[in-house]
């Protein structure tokens, strides 16, 4: 059977015009309206070969304060170069790929621009492989990967997410899942790591760096407040609740995830998050297979494989009242911008009132007890 | 525009044939399979004009312990009587009804059942008004609703959740939103209540009651361990996350809500909680629109109206693997039964280990501190 391109467009093309506003009010929400770009951005986008969709959420005009409108940006990518090419050369591969698409970002009017997770190397932790895998881990502060976003922050005046595997060298030289976080005049405002790791199918990321310890930080940017929740922290709830806490008005998650594994459950976790935390949520995932020159296993009885898988991209953007754009496609690098207006955020806070009505402190205290190790659920018996 | 009877056949009848299997996964999950009832079922069904839909969940079996398969049953309808009606009418037709379906239920095998939110009385909140409404409101141990479902438990060997508008004469005659579990033998449990209440649009609930005080109770039945989160309660993460920290193993979600508010975020909310929780998740929801005698306003600029809108049904039940059934329809009574392995809940957490990384030891510490009155968030700026 042929790889579907995009479950959105062959539900869009499929259900009778007469009833198909109606169905994606059920999909998508109140259905964001497509942002019109110039047709420089058209031609550059086919001249590279990246899908390019835009969008415009809506928002209620207020009285005492102006709209603060900012285009995010998510770029969805293949690695360039095969995983069993020399180490620099697949780097620089992904670095020209990645200033391309950026430069196409800018064309495009965004201000913050998020990568895929550890975009600048193959997912190689499905080996369980030391060398040369580790060789891509770079100094967060000073590695040639965190040089070239300063570069294109500053060439393009755009705050940039750089997820990347950082080597600490300063401390023991460990390994963590981190992504930087460079204002749009090319500093480096700070950096946030992974908080929870997954042991589950290929994913055996827990060989190589441990939950992150910087806690959950928000950046203060010049456009808005943002936080990065990295791949598999969209499955803890608590871990979303924080960022919000924190007072996150926009959460990146970028991610490197399969088919077969977890698809299902990708249109429903990041959205829900942002429902829950009256935030913007921007999703980015993989695309593409990665080919690594030696087999390996995952634990799940099946045969020794040299590929993780279909990495499906289908990179959406998801408003804080629950509506969503299009997903990118499954199988093609893209590019997805949306424009929104950052008021909707305490907008939908003061309407539905999910913040008022979290009883933040009651649950404080009842997870408090829950984690004491005599603790005893709380069961009824008859 | 004549209104949309389901979304789920709408996609199913519309997405061609060779492509079907594959947007289903990605709307469904691991489809479930359609679970067959006897003939009579289908016969009493449409004697009585209820929708019913059944499906089967899939689970893998184990060597050490045999599978333990229960079949759950959720209602969704219409007040047969107009709210105009006199209460004791309003009541009895109601409590006919439930019978009737219940009937149904224990032809199909169901263990478990579960009504909708104060399923004995119109939902009459918008109005703000006191009477007739309060006189709904029972006595959760001995009210005449609560005796009719002692009854129905017994008679078809079934666990009985029973939301109601509970009166506590012996605390002040106070009134909250209560669901009553109630055992095969007809004996109850126990009672837990709403723990989240809105003040958005029509739903003026916090006239009426205010957040529970039970806790997040966990009812050991002899058909697995149970909770009920109620409504509003499903914007909360919290609220999901103590039912399975407290052991539950299927949480009930019994509801009364509309379309234009909330129906985008009907499918996401509940099975969100499923995947994060390792629990099975049953949705309920109200169906049709309930006029009212007197006008009422919602503080949303909009006219004094005397209904609340359609209540979308849309009841759903989702799997701890993030699979889910399809919804019975927006305008219909319905019955759904659901046949399911209790032992998937450890199947899953085995599998994704999201109990295992959740850190909830870490997040009770940092809620603590996040509660306090002069905390600070962890904000980083340039």
């Amino acid at each position: 059977m042929a790889l579907i391109l995009s479950f959105d467009n062959l539900i869009d093309q499929n259900i009778p015009a007469e009833q198909s506003d109606e169905v994606k009010k059920y999909i998508y929400g109140w259905i964001p309206k497509q942002l019109k770009l110039s047709d420089d951005c058209s031609n550059v986008a086919s001249s590279i070969d990246v899908e390019l969709q835009a969008y415009k959420f809506n928002c209620e005009p207020e009285q005492l304060r102006s709209p603060r409108l900012v285009r995010v940006a998510v770029v969805q990518n293949a690695i360039p170069l095969s995983p069993s090419d020399p180490v620099d050369k697949q780097r620089s591969a992904l670095h020209d790929r990645i200033s391309s698409i950026t430069a196409l970002a800018s064309k495009a009017g965004a201000n913050i621009i998020c990568f895929q997770e550890t975009w600048h190397m193959p997912f190689a932790f499905c080996t369980r492989e030391r060398l040369p895998w580790t060789e891509f881990a770079e100094s967060a502060e000073t590695g040639a990967t965190t040089k070239l976003c300063q570069e294109l922050a500053a060439r393009h005046n755009m705050v940039v997410i750089s997820p990347i595997l950082e080597r600490d060298e300063e401390h023991g030289d460990t390994i963590w899942n981190t992504a930087v976080v460079i204002s749009q005049t090319g500093k480096i405002i700070g950096k946030t790591r992974k908080n929870h790791i997954p042991r589950v199918g290929d994913f055996n990321e827990s060989t190589y760096y441990m939950e992150g310890n910087l806690g959950h930080p928000v950046f203060e940017t010049a456009y808005g407040r943002i936080a990065v929740n990295i791949c598999y922290g969209r499955h803890h709830p608590l871990n979303w609740l924080m960022y919000g806490v924190n007072g996150a008005e926009i959460v990146f998650n970028p991610n490197a995830t399969v088919a077969g594994l977890s698809e299902h459950l990708w249109p429903v976790e990041a959205r829900c998050a942002a429902i829950a935390n009256s935030y913007y949520t921007c999703s980015v995932n993989r695309v593409g297979t990665e080919t690594f020159p030696n087999e390996f296993t995952s634990g799940n009885g099946l045969p020794a494989h040299k590929d993780f898988g279909h990495f499906y991209g289908s990179s959406y953007i998801t408003a804080p009242d629950g509506s969503r754009t299009p997903c990118l496609s499954r199988t093609r690098d893209g590019l997805l911008v949306a424009e929104i207006d950052l008021n909707l955020c305490r907008q939908v806070k003061d309407r539905w009132g999910f913040k008022m009505t979290q009883r933040l402190d009651y649950y404080a205290k009842v997870l408090d007890e829950a984690c004491k190790p005599d603790s005893k659920p709380q069961i009824i018996k008859e």
